[in-house]
């Protein structure tokens, strides 16, 4: 069959087709492979566990896809605890008369970004929607990680004095998405960050176990993502915008649509905030990450303005940088 | 705001909303409060891990609507495992104007799912979609819980001269839906058996730890759920088919609409396959639960025939009773 049908969602004799032709072909070990209920699992808590469900459209764009997307998504959340994430649970909905050419590269794709970030999928659902009732594919993950640090950083553990880093430039997954939607092209092509942080995460908390604040700033992108915290911890958090990181392709995109890159979405890029006595020993450890190498100290965490950001311009002037008010972009993860 | 609009799920001061007015309000706990990117969770392995999405159409239903329904499916599909279902995640995709009177009828009835099967939601996720790019509400949950028995039940353990239980009659979720969907009314009313097993099957290993497997039949209800065992564990299974309760309301639709109960879906019942010296003490602890009245010794695992299962009619004859092939019946949960 080259279409989805109802009936591989059906839990009978044409789901198992699918699951036994299909997944198990790109997402298959021993654990997903006993077919019970649920997966067993052998884990030393405490554990970090996440959710995010994904209906990015489109479902293929430069530098990812929504497969790869659901791997990186709750690695990520899982990885910002301290975390060492472990596990994933998928959950696919499929709309009838989706391209199965299109459903496999999706699920390669997944089972490549697993293998890359030293996950396994244990557990997964299908289930298939008449044509109509959805677009295309949506996929849930969730995952769970053993903790490898204590106390685990967290939003609410900004403290004053210590430094903001971020490890890369800001605001490509959301340009790419939008562009590739909206069929715009640009001087130089614009690509998503989406990528497993696993690795850099697990690095950064060798060197330095004592990260105050690891998050990764997704939807609402870095301005909202700080406004959390800010507002976690009961800090302001006062930006230097020269210092922050943004890929001219990205810049002259924004520009153009009139967005702002720090309001837009990135989908493998940490906010990393530690002692201040720590940042330059952090900055050198993120850029030794190949996926780090524009890191940057972006800022500090201050008494002034609690539960605010606050933006040093390049003239020396100060302006609030509120949360992300309305919908910049649907669908964007 | 009396509808869902596409920014509640931005990512910014929207969604904040939502969660703090809404979702807070009926799942919050101390874990879910703490707003980071992942849950921090203490518990002792091994550990059950299940996920399944829910499409279910119409989402209100006589016994349950999707969000309760969301709740039981993965409490049910970890208990399964000898396990104590202790933390859920949750994922909404929501349709761009459904109305907030009906995502919050489902909310609260998830909370109130959750606190009755002695659960806590701990992450959760929010999706928007434009209109037209889903059908009002798909909900994902994932779910873990602590083993409490070594070996674990197990859809491989089924043994020669094991005794097969069921706790109750089949097909009640299934037709409640379809009978819901089409309009349709019996003499009697169809009611989903939408319920947490968690209790039931704690009560069950505390009696008798040596259950050899659980299982619910879910999709493909009770005959494909017992040919998958069938095919892990290498044996046949015989079924009497005079000991299988069906409410006489779900037989007298069946047979009105041409569909079998024993294809049909459950929500709230379990297999459940033990020594076979232990059927009548499996029995009497089943029967003793609120939810399992009706349980009964229904069949017997077998060296005939293995990977099949087969059925003693009435009259004494024996046929096979194979997978479901095709769809019965999309979006039954």
């Amino acid at each position: 069959m080259d279409k989805v049908l109802l009936d591989y969602g059906s839990g009978g004799r044409a789901s198992q087709r699918i699951i036994n032709d299909l997944f198990f072909r790109h997402l298959g070990n021993d654990i997903l492979a006993r077919m019970d209920d649920a997966a067993v699992l052998s884990v030393k808590g405490p554990i970090a566990m996440s959710t995010d469900s994904f209906v990015v459209d489109p479902v293929f764009f430069p530098g990812g896809d929504i497969g790869s997307l659901a791997v990186h998504g709750t690695v990520n959340d899982v990885s910002m605890m301290g975390a060492r994430p472990l596990f994933l649970t998928c959950g696919f909905i499929l709309e009838e008369g989706l391209p199965m050419a299109d459903l496999e590269r999706i699920v390669a794709s997944m089972g490549e970004a697993a293998r890359k970030a030293g996950v396994r999928i244990v557990a997964g659902d299908t289930k298939v929607v008449p044509k109509g009732a959805a677009d295309k594919i949506f996929i849930n993950t969730a995952g769970i990680g053993e903790i490898r640090v204590d106390p685990a950083p967290s939003g609410h553990r900004a403290a004053v004095g210590d430094a903001v880093l971020i490890s890369g430039s800001m605001g490509d997954h959301g340009l790419a998405i939008l562009s590739t939607r909206e069929g715009l092209s640009f001087d130089a092509p614009v690509v998503s960050d989406s990528a497993s942080l696993a690795g850099m995460v697990s690095r950064l908390l060798e060197g330095l176990p004592d990260v105050h604040v690891l998050r990764d700033p997704t939807r609402g992108g870095l301005a909202t993502t700080l406004n959390e915290i800010a507002g976690q911890s009961g800090v302001g958090i006062e930006l230097t915008e020269d210092a922050i990181p943004v890929d001219p392709a990205v810049a002259g995109g924004c520009a153009v649509l009139g967005l702002d890159p720090l309001y837009l979405a990135n989908e493998g890029k940490c906010i990393c905030i530690v002692p201040g006595g720590d940042a330059e020993a952090a900055l050198e450890i993120l850029r030794s990450d190949p996926l780090g190498g524009k890191a940057a100290i972006v800022g500090r965490v201050v008494d002034d303005h609690p539960g605010k950001v606050a933006m040093i311009t390049p003239l020396g002037g100060k302006r609030l940088l509120g949360m992300l008010e309305g919908e910049q972009l649907p669908r964007i993860c």
